[in-house]
């Protein structure tokens, strides 16, 4: 299998693809992106990282950053953390707050926001931002071997300025006792760990800790990295995660940023970039081309 | 490895468990059921079955039948199919009747009881209800290879009798035209389906064509098997799929009777029964079984 | 003031209005029905029954009936009726079946179609459909003084042919054990009981015992009469309720035929007709008739 | 009819009921006030105003104030109010944030707390809260002629520091751009609205602008009025707004310190105060005390 050759041939059919897609417009950091980029990396065990395409481009990952803080926050505080949030598809939107009224304030996931803020809030648990964030990026670096990584000030302040939703959604859970950290600070380190910024490859490496077996590091147990890929797998496109694993059949995440970060279990991990996104919120041609991967590599875990 | 082992050791473990769980109440013929029972059954593509504990007793499916009609339904409709019944999970509970409401009538996916019931209607598409039915007993015992399933009759008038809450999930269909048959037609035709009897040896011998490569019948196309796969991850278990997910890590169909099907792609076709449920509606020695299973065996498919 | 002008003024501003509406069309009896017809009438305290435009034409009353059935279900159970169906505004429109779910299948309000299957059920106690209805017909035309008033069969018998949404509602309600009769014996005698015709003449006149004073028929205790007149303010509308509150200021019943029986306490019992209906399901003319009628008579109970 | 001895005789009644509910408890202000308080008030059209019990100690008059904020407002902004805010009961509690996703961030009605949020955004209107608060408690005294009303201080502190759920509430509404101003400046305001100290006497005398007719002061128009009383009918006591109607009959905005205003159109305005509350948050006695009045006057609205 030439995984070069498929590699190029997926950035070339995806080059004639009709759509686009639209980009994120909730922001102008994120409206102001061209659609049309597109970049794919994997990392192999063998320790190759293949690309093609924008691979070394950076963006703004998004809510791929909450598969690191989720990994961040079970080495913090194991399996209680599930007594804070969930582990259930939520069915909703990844901004709703319908689920929070009827469940006293628990998330259904850590991958939604609601479900993500309890997550930031429970590595705070007393320190700083400053201090939470630069071990984020500390993981994060650290397991791409790449110190170049680094959070978009801009981005972070825009968000915060656009935050509304996400500090409705602290606020309600705070009201139920499940934010253990000021509101504000909590939101604000939120914000920035979403417009933390990475290139294809950087996420690619970055994912590799996930993919498990010999020539991937280890930074967490194996049986948490089978929970962390099952939970990408169940919640990790939203409202769209039946879609993508009847398409795909792979864990994943998706940033509204246009990435996704994607997991073969023992294989490889998968990264790519396409700010264009679908109806569902999700990289339009992203999708598109870890659909195609799967299907020329036969790395579905569905057989 | 030595899988024999390994599921004699799981019997004993099950048997030394301080829970049983409650058997299913709503009709007698299950509530009538001791919940102490347990079968395991495993399927492998070297054609042997193993087995422990009552893995010849029969059961009744239930809601596991749901896997065989919806193969059904996609060799007669293919992807029309879609049009009809979604492909994500509910976030909300197996008879639950409220996301009908707020989805003008297209149910989630086919695993819910809504969504099972358009796909039993699917399938009849003007025909008899006792031509369907021997259509289905056929599909089984073909991919069983065992000419020895059938229908309870005694469970399939049970459930007639306690059928509203299905039957009000069909009129709902009806109302928004997503029913094509009388709803007592394909509601009688789902409440047999339902009333289907097999041992987990047999349930074993039945899922072998999801689990695909050599060694294992092909009855319907591999892109079809993968796919059905990912329904059940996502959607298998109901509001606990995220759970068994998370824990296990294999495609899966429960049904209320305490049996369970479970799918190691390439590696094996797993069929457990215990009859006393857990909280979620289903069953607890079974999902402890196969839980192990995983862990002994190394089978889930996320790392 | 010279009620008579009152009346013929508001007929010359209603054909003057610029829209009709639109008639119901889930049922042809229904559809067929020219959206521009319009009647008016009021009973008063000293006997005389002003009315003005077709007056004397009959028309299907649908949910006016359950106005009738709640009386007498109330003379049968007397507050028992409680224990089954609620007194709060719904929220949600007249056939959601999203709060039975949430509410363990009581309704909350007898003006709602699940509420108004509820009081039918109560109603009905084991006896045949024939015999209530013949109940309903003697109180209805005891009200009204007048024999003439009938079912209209080929109406009930569309209603049943299209009443998916409510043997839905049904079959729910029956599933949490809130029917005491076989569903179809109770949907059968709703759908009838929807299809009673009356003209404005009649249909005010048969409103009189809830008027209440001297001079006017006591047909059940005046504690009821004011509890019935608090719930059609509530719940009379649906969920446009607030907004006849708000600009008519009656307790009022709308029915999808074009019909409303509105009660000045007091001082008249008033029915209008027009088919043509607005976005919420009411009466578009006749809802613009009552209010011009409270603005010009000072009617309203607010003041 | 001796409405003194009626008075006097509801206040022995109250005395003698068993039970005295339970009073918040979400701040200390009103946690630590004893349940057993009781003060009724009664202005008449002739310039009267008759009390029994504790009519003359101050109590936090809470969501009462949204009546003054809301004709406040409609004399702003007048009809356009609408565009922001329903008419609507709504179905669920007074601090629900569900139906705001549901139905784009209007509220239902302006008596519950998003609704009441947005009212008080709609006249702050780019003013400071402290000019705003100071109109407000000139229209309260104006309306009572009284100087001596005053905002308790401790009390707005403790509900901004309890005011989790209310903050989501108007982030929400903030994230779909229906908040004018910065989310801290209105809720600042809201929480002082809240914690304005009333006694019976004073808060009747208050409420006579919107009895109507002779002998009554005119501070809003005449079809104003009604449209408050109707809001107030059909959304005073949130989800219990049918039970009152039922039970009562008048318009009335209850408070969970415990007191409540009603409206007897043409009559009288009644204050009640009992800090105790039933479970649905309103007044136990103060209920009780304002159902014995209408039984015994004959004021309820519907006959």
């Amino acid at each position: 299998m030439d995984l070069q050759q498929i590699l190029d041939d997926i950035a070339t059919e995806v080059a004639s693809l009709p759509d686009l897609g639209r980009v994120a417009t909730y922001i102008p950091e994120l409206a102001d992106v061209d659609p049309g980029h597109f970049g794919l990396a994997i990392a192999l065990p063998d320790g190759r990282v293949l690309t093609s395409g924008e691979a070394d481009a950076p963006f703004s990952i998004q809510s791929v950053s909450k598969v690191f803080t989720l990994a961040l926050a079970l080495g913090r505080l194991g399996e209680l953390l599930w007594h804070r949030v969930g582990r259930e598809p939520s069915g909703h939107a990844f901004n709703s707050i319908l689920q929070l009224e009827q469940e006293a304030g628990i998330p259904r996931n850590p991958f939604i926001n609601a479900g993500a803020i309890v997550v930031t809030d429970a590595i705070l648990e007393g320190r700083q931002p400053r201090e939470v964030l630069g071990e984020l990026l500390r993981f994060i670096r650290g397991a791409t071997d790449d110190e170049d990584i680094r959070i978009n000030d801009r981005v972070a302040a825009s968000e915060q300025a656009h935050g509304h939703r996400n500090m409705a959604l602290a606020q309600f859970m705070a009201a139920h006792g499940n934010l253990r950290n000021p509101v504000e600070m909590t939101c604000g380190t939120y914000f920035h760990q979403c417009a933390i910024e990475m290139s294809c490859r950087q996420l690619a490496c970055a994912g590799r800790f996930l993919v498990g077996g010999p020539g991937m590091p280890r930074l967490i147990a194996p049986a948490r990295v089978r929970r962390i890929n099952a939970l990408m797998m169940m919640c990790g496109h939203y409202d769209a995660s039946g879609d993508f694993a009847f398409n795909v059949g792979l864990p994943a995440k998706s940033g509204v940023g246009g990435g996704i970060l994607a997991i073969a279990p023992g294989r490889a991990s998968i990264a790519v970039w396409s700010p264009g996104l679908n109806a569902n919120g999700n990289s339009l041609r992203g999708t598109y081309a870890i659909k195609r991967l799967t299907e020329m590599t036969g790395w579905s875990v569905f057989g």
